[in-house]
């Protein structure tokens, strides 16, 4: 078999030549006569291998001098810990919850520490995102927490305009970090798991603000303290050195796709050409508003839902892989990355037409 | 160049053929159209390699039944905090203090914990383990922790004959696990980062027994709680799924050298070499007393030191890569890991010895 489409929500497809890179280079990186995996982490090799990282993501993303970026790991779920931990002191949270993975994010936050629900869009089964004007806001909140894209139930901010400004808010952007340009000054905390649009799983970014840091009670496990990690750029102890590597090398892929303004286009037309089937189409649905529909993560159902078993199958067989939705809204979702080729989603909705054809 | 002696303390060499098999299954792992990065965690591949790694590990270490293994991340400085974290509940722990890491595991306890030092060897520069009349227990302990092998001072626990027996003892093993047979039975938990004897870093080794479990205070990160990830199988999160599978090859690799009694006569084999090479010259010391000298790590200072860089550079002249001992010690370390070959420690006893007769 060659290649096929992977349309996991994450871990997902990485680009072709990061992949031949690493292949190339994984029993001797640049004649060192080393695996990447194999080198100390306090060497001159993988110093130039984390620093240059960081670098590439520095300019991918316009990140600001004050901000600092940290490599470090356990996911985002652990960052609904480690978020309030470093960041509360003595005050509370607010969360908007506008679907399964800030709805998780705030209950993680309640068991450590003082959160309260700002907003939910659970009644509307999270198809849409709150109005300002449903925003509660507790007088003492250190921060405002959102996911800006919902892996699961496919909503997206594509703007900040309806949250209030006057608390730094901290963004849960796992599934669609890199997929587009961000104001960084606009946010607090910029978080995320790797394995949607960064690299391989364990390795979990985050880029936060100095002036946040330093609230950390006296008892937080050292590991967990981002003041110092950042002090120790990330290396506390041995960060996943191979994680940072393939990370550096989809950055530097992003920058030859000439940078976050570009693949923003093309991740825009690679959705437009899914929503428009789906929309076009009497078998298919796909239930959220269109302005805060995701670009990344594309749940649709089937009309006709004893159909779902036979349009996997036939998907499987036409090599478009892990299609199937989420079980918390059933039907497929479809996750199209940065790395998902426009013909991927091609392949995908020229057998979507196919099999409603196939099935009228 | 070709592939180098690496004698790096972690990350450090991995076995070639696995590296090689990593390199030819990169682009796509046994016919599946996708790298073993881009596989959903969820997906029945990849369940199929996080099932085997983790029969293979029970099988080569001979883990009862009644033991749970963890994948994880955060390395062993996340569990200095996480295991106190998990098994204290109103208890205390004692530490036996025997290296550079285990004062800072029985540090990071007292910071989340109460945690008390039960020895130390500090006063003999760690060079020597404490005798069983030096060991002082707490009445409340719920458990003894140790550091069977310390990577900086090169100090290995041959056996456990000094411990009591009287409470759970928790070993750190980061740099020595499968290096040998070892009787889990007579642990409540044994940990290690993989970075040295298991894969990449980024993955953390937890085999814990199950009626120690479920001792976790209420406001525990859940990604921190042991109970937790044991029922979701390492996976409440995204595990950090390639550095698993490059684990499952080292597995894998350690059964066709035929176990860890068989790599345990090579480790013996290369060890012996080292040591007999240092102890019988007059330029090379180690400073361990006989009976507890690591076979993993092998610190030695020259007489002279203004010869270190010289040294070194010859070293890395012939192939033989970073040899240079902690700062905490000084001199050199030759960290010989089970994927260190004994033709690389052949080549370093050969070039100690051309470089001790050139410099007399």
């Amino acid at each position: 078999m060659e290649r096929i489409y992977n349309f996991s929500a994450g871990p997902a497809m990485l680009p072709l030549p990061v992949l031949e890179q690493a292949r190339d280079e994984l029993l001797n990186w640049r004649d060192s006569g080393m695996s990447v995996m194999e080198m100390s982490h306090r060497g001159k090799e993988y110093s130039s291998i984390i620093a240059q990282a960081e670098t590439d993501l520095r300019e991918l993303m316009n990140i600001p001098a004050n901000y600092k970026v940290l490599f470090l790991q356990g996911g985002a779920t652990l960052q609904f810990a480690q978020i309030p931990l470093n960041l509360l002191g003595d005050r509370s949270a607010d969360y908007v919850v506008t679907g399964a993975w800030s709805k998780k994010a705030l209950k993680e936050a309640q068991k450590v520490g003082r959160a309260q629900l700002a907003a939910s869009t659970e009644d509307s089964l999270y198809t849409r995102l709150p109005a300002a004007s449903e925003i509660k806001l507790s007088p003492d909140a250190a921060y405002l927490h959102v996911c800006t894209n919902e892996t699961v139930h496919g909503v997206e901010m594509h703007n900040l305009d309806f949250l209030p400004g006057s608390v730094p808010i901290v963004a849960d952007m796992s599934s669609h970090i890199l997929s587009r340009p961000v104001d960084v000054s606009k946010y607090g905390l910029i978080y995320g798991g790797a394995q949607k649009n960064i690299g391989p799983a364990g390795l979990t970014l985050v880029i936060v603000r100095e002036d946040l840091l330093g609230k950390a009670p006296v008892n937080l496990p050292t590991m967990l303290d981002y003041a110092v990690q950042a002090e120790n750029g990330s290396m506390l102890n041995t960060p996943p050195t191979y994680s940072i590597y393939i990370a550096g090398l989809v950055f530097q892929w992003l920058k030859q796709q000439g940078g976050l303004a570009a693949i923003a286009q093309t991740n825009i037309a690679k959705a437009r050409l899914l929503y428009e089937t789906i929309d076009a189409s009497s078998l298919y649905h796909n239930p959220v508003e269109l302005s805060c529909r995701s670009r990344m993560n594309i749940p649709f159902t089937l009309n006709q839902p004893d159909l779902d078993n036979a349009f996997i199958a036939a998907a499987k067989a036409r090599d478009i892989l892990s299609i199937k939705g989420h079980k918390m809204v059933g039907g497929m979702r479809a996750s199209i990355y940065n790395a998902m080729p426009m013909a991927g989603v091609e392949a995908l909705v020229t057998f979507m037409k196919a099999f409603e054809a196939e099935n009228e």
